[in-house]
């Protein structure tokens, strides 16, 4: 047995910074400036979408008012945090431009694909726990399947693409893994194809919002899709970045608890976490006065760029943090007033979902 | 990649001569003579059974007459032929020995795991057309199901047991292969242990058919089952010969057209190739009166061993050929006449079950 080491990993936790290389060694494209003005949301207006592949063919039919795919979904080996929030915000974008959607629960491939999910029963428990998060951020429950719950179709299609894959292929872009995330794999690019069957909504370009370690299996299902012998369109995908962790270094990541603030956090640990965030503050109070701090390597300013909605309010704290009147206890007093607001309310309303969330999993 | 050739290619055509090799090898155990008087079958008085692993758990089930599964499929690349027959032969037989039944009609299998199928629309034309044929030997409608019809907890299953393969396991197994068959034969675990689910039948032996060069199916079969995690009894297993080619060394195979008499030959052609099989005759008429023929090396006396089910007519003309008073001219007219018999018969049969066989396939 070969040892491949791949140069991307989708299964681990460590953070992407190489970005530019990674984007000229698969053929990413950055994305686009001028599309922007189009599309009126924090994450293309805060750059925190960062690349694409064939998005134009998405573009074009939002322009035109056709409809097309929007199809995601969470495969998380643990609770949601506010990294997953992401996910949530583009997928209910694209549904207010015209998408027809897809939210996949993604109990098989958690299950399939996580050493530390030992059974499907503990990765359905999940799934509920993290489908009530998700509903509560805004998911409309008529766009949700659960991946244990599907049609026949969805299934057949699914083994039925395996065919399509060399083991040279899959290894190449995973290196030498277990039959487990093969098979998590396999679902996985079956998710995003499915809808474009004939049983589902037919051939129509889709959109998948996606992080850049997600990027081999969107190469895979790029690659698949025109080797199926199926007329469907090659699906587009963009890639946000994702939320670092509160630790200097650390992607958020449902694996290490202390690098993210978890949607279900009783609002005290919430707040510790956050207060004791890496910030761009300087060693001192008097140098910080001078030199001003460094928002673009500060967690608790990215906290506020992902999540906090008022664009104004943002400049002004980068621009004071900038000028060293704006200091970091006060800005993380602010971002954790902000973070618990949000935290309170969602907890509520995720309580609400609970049933829901339950009858959805387990029918 | 490295390349490990297994020593048994579950997905060849080639024959398999060398059986105290392979028993020895990966532990089968020779089928026990005393069980024979308990199974009154010609595959078992003829010694076309040759192995098994763990049948006694199945024969103290059929002795106590309590229920067991009985589960068997056909994944042809081709039609069938007479080769194919044991299979339903022996499923048969477990049937009316109190047997829970599944067959599979493994549509799926037989586009994943053969090159020459090139969709599942062609896999389930030949599924229609080898169903066909399986009702007209007495399969039963009601036991059959088809794999890309089942549901949905069965694909669940598929998937959730491949976390149950380490990748070092399968290619010990197999050998380096490619993601269809990977997908092909975790479908077939599934097969074998899914009715042993709650969902199904419950905990209880299970008795599958195979020619020796299924055994590695088996073998990772039997060991999923104790990994599994679900209170589930290891599969049994039990081996027939498979029935050896027309032409000298070859198998019985769906692939190879000369070898094999199928079930939809039109009768001059199955006539024509009986005709022409290699026998156990002496080179000259002379000698073989002399020194008699040789049934044990003879195609057209396999076939009446496998098929034809009078014991003392066989006798017969097993002594009568060792003596040179049976000459091989004789033998194939009387052995391609029940051929045909049994053709014309089994055709009729069998075109009556097109209309079930499609409605099983398509619903």
């Amino acid at each position: 047995m070969t040892e491949n080491k791949p140069l991307i990993d989708p299964w681990s936790s460590n953070n992407i910074t190489d970005y530019e290389h990674i984007f000229k060694e698969f053929g990413l494209k950055p994305f686009n400036e001028e599309w922007k003005k189009d599309l009126n949301h924090i994450l293309f207006r805060r750059n925190l979408v960062i690349a694409e592949r064939d998005f134009i063919k998405v573009l074009v039919r939002i322009k035109a008012k056709k409809p097309f795919v929007n199809i995601t979904g969470i495969a998380s080996s643990g609770p949601l945090h506010f990294g997953h929030k992401v996910d949530i915000d583009l997928f209910r974008f694209f549904k207010e431009r015209g998408g027809r959607n897809y939210f996949a629960v993604s109990d098989i491939d958690a299950y399939c694909s996580r050493d530390k999910i030992l059974t499907m029963k503990q990765a359905k428990e999940l799934a509920v726990n993290n489908l009530k998060h998700a509903l509560a951020l805004g998911l409309d429950e008529k766009d949700v399947y659960v991946q244990s719950r599907k049609e026949q179709r969805y299934y057949e299609f699914a083994f039925e693409l395996s065919k399509k894959i060399t083991n040279n292929e899959f290894e190449a872009v995973y290196g030498h893994v277990n039959l487990g995330k093969i098979s998590a794999a396999i679902l996985q690019y079956g998710d995003i194809l499915h809808p474009q069957l004939s049983e589902f909504e037919g051939k129509m370009p889709s959109i998948t919002g996606i992080g850049l370690d997600q990027d081999p299996h969107a190469r895979v299902t790029r690659d698949v899709a025109q080797r199926l012998g199926y007329d469907i369109e090659v699906p587009s995908f963009i890639y946000f970045k994702h939320q670092s962790g509160l630790r200097e270094g650390k992607k958020m990541s449902s694996s290490e608890p202390n690098t993210a603030i978890f949607l279900d956090d009783n609002l005290k640990e919430a707040e510790k976490k956050l207060m004791s965030a890496f910030t761009g503050g300087r060693n001192t109070l008097e140098e910080q006065k001078k030199l001003g701090g460094n928002p673009n390597i500060c967690k608790v300013y990215e906290m506020l760029k992902f999540h906090y909605e008022d664009d104004k309010e943002l400049g002004r704290i980068y621009s004071e943090c900038r000028q060293g009147k704006w200091l970091c206890g006060e800005c993380k007093k602010y971002c954790a007033n902000f973070v618990i607001k949000f935290l309170e309310k969602h907890q509520k309303e995720a309580e609400k979902k609970q049933k829901t969330a339950e009858k959805i999993v387990y029918g």
